[in-house]
């Protein structure tokens, strides 16, 4: 058994070696490492692989070669195929999202799970589908479908590292607006400042209409989530502005 | 307003015409089909884009060409900064299935979203991050975070396609203003405003610090959510305040 802790990508007959090593830069984006190549054109290694990698040099490396698609992936437990076509094959389709969830179970579990990957043009043959778990299929707008060998793998790498909750940990830290947020108290005396100095300047009607503008005046910085930097820096926008015309706060 | 129901995508000063072409490509994978390019290094149109375009040839065609990104983003009422980098800026940052959520929810209350995308390796400068309502970043693996230029659109592209899921449910509870949402050409008109009496005032430095400043001024009303009518009335107060201190707006 395997002991990698990602899912196993498998390229079956690559032809260019630009696209093996594209291939490898977007699972080392992803966080995937372990590479298995079926039988590639040009032979392995291949100097345009690595120049395409973009640095990904170790994953080129540590790839092993195989001459069948059977034995790549003799040790996994759970094969995708990864195919645009449905090939109408009595087999689960899955999307990436849900694979690579179902992956991460498994993994967790101990099991070795492997992807597989066609290649350039032709994709995965019947045969080779037939020899996976199940079907793994990109969604993909349907008036322009067609993904480079790369895109796939990075695509699928994308919801594999997500699927270890890295974007829930990326939302946590929105909101650190480096200053604490201001308290209502700090906001309402900004409000008395800046109303006091539009009184004096006149922009503040003193009919009905006085208490509508003020509502509205403070629901703009409501809505902000303003912190006590902020706050400062918009009472020294307001003292400098009226500054000259006799403002009480200059 | 642009009648786009799809975000559009904005590339600041791409280098390479190979790049511009992949991203094409990379949109129309992905159901996007508004591109707007702000002075790229080889000039516009370019053979290379379209060769490399795998046949994505429509989106070129109906590209538009930018001198400045305030231009490009000037009819936008959101718009995503893509970045790596958190560039400190006191500006939420979200993932790319959030920002296409929301994007969504945006787009069908009638809004037009703009998704910025900076030139090769240097990605966007801060001054160009100022000017967007939140950053985005994508989730990668901290040990090879390198995306290039086609992979950041496709991997946003994607998680555009599938917030398509639950369309009709997200749609509708974008909250009632009672006023149309400023886009932000109107919100640049009032930063201009205000940094010009601010300057007038003495309150912007001119050393250094001046460029921190007008940074963290615009932030405080880039993440309100303004109105047209929220805009005109920091317009009057700017205007009020600064009469009689000789200010040019009075």
């Amino acid at each position: 058994m395997s002991s990698t802790r990602a899912p196993i990508i498998v390229l079956i007959a690559p032809q260019m070696g630009e696209n093996i090593g594209m291939c490898a830069r977007a699972m080392a984006n992803m966080g995937l490492s372990e590479l298995r190549i079926v039988a590639p054109r040009d032979g392995w290694p291949n100097e345009r692989a690595v120049a395409a990698s973009s640095g990904a040099h170790a994953i080129l490396e540590a790839a092993k070669l195989y001459d069948t698609l059977e034995s790549a992936v003799a040790d996994a437990h759970v094969v995708y195929a990864t195919t645009a076509r449905e090939h109408r094959m009595a087999k689960p389709v899955v999307g990436p999202q849900e694979a690579m969830e179902q992956s991460r179970r498994r993994i967790g579990a101990g099991q070795s799970v492997a992807i597989l990957f066609g290649r350039e043009r032709i994709g995965l043959l019947n045969d080779e589908v037939s020899l996976a778990s199940a079907i793994l299929t990109i969604p993909v707008s349907q008036d322009f479908p067609s993904l480079n060998l790369a895109q796939a793998v990075l695509l699928i790498g994308y919801d594999w590292l997500r699927s270890g909750g890295d974007e829930g940990e990326l939302i946590g830290f929105v909101t650190d607006l480096g200053s604490p947020p201001a308290k209502r108290a700090e906001l309402f005396a900004f409000f008395s400042h800046l109303e006091g100095e539009l009184d004096r300047s006149g922009f503040l009607d003193t009919t009905d209409k006085r208490e509508a503008m003020v509502r509205n005046l403070r629901n703009i910085f409501h809505r902000t989530e303003m912190t006590e930097q902020d706050v400062r820096t918009l009472h020294g926008i307001v003292r400098s502005l009226s500054r000259g015309r006799g403002g009480n706060s200059g």
